[in-house]
């Protein structure tokens, strides 16, 4: 397969760990006789210092042509903590997702075994856990009309969604449980909300064209609960904007290892795969950053062009190298490998494996 | 002092527990010569059974001319699972909280070290944890204007708030720290919701009157991580409707024994103390139900007329009880202490304290 991928680096570690998923992604290439072609361009803090956009025409003219964008990660203390800043790296991720239509953000959540002991959760309750949430991410009160009175003193929100928001992603999301347990958990608000009786009715009504999937909700105060609780029960959770920033974070932590954690972001068209830690400025360019979430997200936009297996030897290889101790300080604190050794293991594997 | 007490036990284990926290009440009167004087009336699903309505005209009357409600549990099978049911038990607890005009939620969360092998979490993360949450109870998006379009395919729910909504509940969790470790976190949204923002202004603002008070932020998403990394930084938090649902939720489990939680719905003028768990149908009148978010809520009724050493007087014979091993069943399965053994223990040692 001929891959066009654009490699958005971004800020702080964003392109320390964007060169190491790039050389896993070179060995899939070699190992199963891919052809990727890499094009980068700028985003963030390092876009408005070099042309004063964070996400100038020109790197959205170089992720319109591809066929799916490598982000890195976004944002510099300069502009955080400058008040007055009038044009804020974050700014340019918020205008890519709109310009391609990202309206789906997608989150795996996994124990790995060996890293068990880093989670703030009792062994016996995180053991199992693999799941992956789909939140909705254009739509809800994040977007909806916001109001505040003349005098300053009554403010609203509004939350809003139409039957076709949730078709779509509830379509990806059912799809997407056949390839894991076939079980769908939908998160709402539905004794309360009207937006969350309509979610319900809508997936209710997709899901009948899934017979094969389970299907079943969860109140998001129960969801938020059960997370802690029992955490593996959990396959594919499906939910609006807001609840998924909530659960979806909440959930990012029970692993205890949130610098191994990918994400996809897609949309009808061209998908968007990145890690879902920060541009950790502090870190920059130390080779200390820890390259997994990166590469695993790259994985993920192999598995989003069905290269299943390819995706499998990336995540193989990943947990290989947590199993052998080849990981970075902030796994080990004694480990003496830096980002672009463990990048090196995981690569080397990957071409070794085949 | 003298004080008017509706009792108001309701369905499942609502009687048994209610009847422990009666016992305690006593005791505290008995040990420190105040007057407290109780007055029962029907709510929920066995009010339906006598009297067509879940919360009747007389039970509101009792509850008006008391000084604060002591409540049980609410909920019965035989009408929740009924869909064609036109009246169901849990409208008597939402119209009683809208009749005393209750906004405001208070969850207490606490990790009793006796039972810190039960919480989820693992030991160094829950150890320390002692923090309380003050939600917002009447406002915001489960109160808003919902919306459904005419051919059913467009929904929304209106998130609104008032400066002055804001501030009643505000002042209150400004006080509460001050007989704790003076801080107190808002949780909002405010990098993305206009209500958020009004939330911010409105706390900041009143917080320049509480100079003692040490005021910081936490987005809802980051909440809902650092309640599982770190839940022993919380003093205070106050948050919105909805927010305050999930995170108090979430919060709920990680101590590991819902059965002790108490709660208080506070408004201007009565307050209402209620045990945080369910009616639990199938353990009514057996003897099993855990008395102790009874009886802790009895506590909290104290504390709330500023007796501070009667209060803690309670709390201090439930941690006894804990550390005794005086449980019920649900805390230890090998328990041979029921529901009435532990109520009395409790009493006793209220009395035998002092
Ligand atoms: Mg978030
Ligand atoms: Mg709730």
């Amino acid at each position: 397969m001929k891959l066009n991928i654009a490699l958005l680096p971004g800020d702080g570690i964003g392109p320390d760990v964007v060169v190491q998923a790039v050389k896993s992604l070179q060995a899939v290439a070699d190992a199963f006789g891919h052809t990727f072609h890499f094009e980068e361009a700028l985003v963030g803090a390092i876009a408005i210092d070099k042309t004063g956009d964070p996400l100038p025409e020109e790197t959205l003219a170089v992720c319109k042509k591809s066929d799916a964008v490598l982000f890195g990660a976004i944002g510099d203390p300069k502009y955080d903590n400058d008040p007055k800043a009038k044009v804020r790296p974050e700014q340019g991720l918020l205008k890519l997702r709109k310009s391609l239509g990202l309206f789906t953000n997608i989150r795996p959540i996994k124990a790995y075994p060996t890293l068990i002991e880093k989670s703030p959760l009792k062994k016996d309750i995180i053991s199992g856990t693999d799941f992956t949430i789909y939140r909705e991410l254009t739509g809800g009160i994040y977007f909806g009309e916001k109001k505040i009175s003349e005098d300053g003193t009554i403010a609203s929100d509004l939350c809003e969604y139409s039957e076709a928001e949730i078709e779509r992603i509830a379509h990806l999301a059912f799809k997407a449980t056949r390839s894991r347990k076939n079980k769908l958990t939908l998160v709402d608000k539905a004794n309360v909300l009207e937006t969350s009786r309509l979610w319900r009715r809508v997936v209710t009504t997709i899901g009948k064209s899934y017979p094969d999937v389970e299907l079943d909700f969860l109140f998001v105060d129960n969801a938020a609960m059960q997370i802690i609780l029992n955490p593996s029960q959990f396959d594919v959770i499906l939910t609006e904007n807001m609840f998924g920033d909530i659960i979806s974070d909440e959930g990012s932590v029970i692993g205890g290892s949130i610098g191994l954690l990918a994400s996809a972001s897609v949309g009808s068209d061209i998908a968007m795969f990145e890690p879902i830690h920060g541009s950790y400025p502090q870190a920059k360019g130390k080779d200390i950053a820890n390259p997994v979430a990166s590469i695993l997200s790259a994985a993920m936009l192999l598995e989003h062009f069905n290269l299943k297996e390819e995706a499998e030897t990336i995540q193989y290889a990943v947990e290989k190298s947590l199993e052998k101790g080849v990981v970075t300080p902030d796994l080990d604190k004694n480990s003496t490998y830096g980002t672009n050794k463990v990048g090196d293991f995981i690569a080397d594997f990957i071409l070794h494996a085949e």
